[in-house]
């Protein structure tokens, strides 16, 4: 299944820098980064417990946000894109 | 329909600057904004043929990227939320 990843982390701290890169360092373990703050994540539900909990772990809930859409297993037709960076398909060849 | 409409718009130049903020105003007028540069919109198809030509042509295609994820009616069980901005819905009352 597809869950895109969305997330707004405080950056007028050096704590809340520090939550963005972990945030970001965290998806991109399992996840596609397609914008600055967005990841496309193809996992399955036991990896998504997983990455959700770590997740969770890395904002502080007062001032930053985090957001999940569920997309499912039919998600090619229900992703769309225009402009810079070309869509990737996740389960397409890596191409190294 | 819910449409989500996130976006990256490349801010180095005074142009860029003005680009991102078109995109942002364009979005305003038919969407909730839930993160800084993600909007959700609740549409009926011709309202989003509207705004995607709209959108399009507020971002250079070359440096710009607007990413469109369509959530279809059933989008409340796709959707989920941790931190700050507690959640809203776009069907709900409208606080004024």
């Amino acid at each position: 299944m597809l869950v895109l990843v969305t997330y707004d982390v405080n950056v007028q701290t050096p704590e809340g820098r520090k939550r963005l890169r972990l945030v970001a360092k965290t998806c991109k373990n399992m996840c596609q980064r397609v914008q600055k703050s967005v990841f496309e994540c193809l996992v399955d539900p036991a990896e998504w417990v997983i990455l959700k909990n770590k997740l969770e772990g890395t904002i502080d809930p007062e001032i930053d946000s985090l957001r999940f859409y569920y997309l499912g297993k039919n998600w090619k037709r229900r992703v769309d894109h225009m402009g810079a960076k070309e869509p990737y398909d996740p389960e397409g060849p890596l191409l190294v």
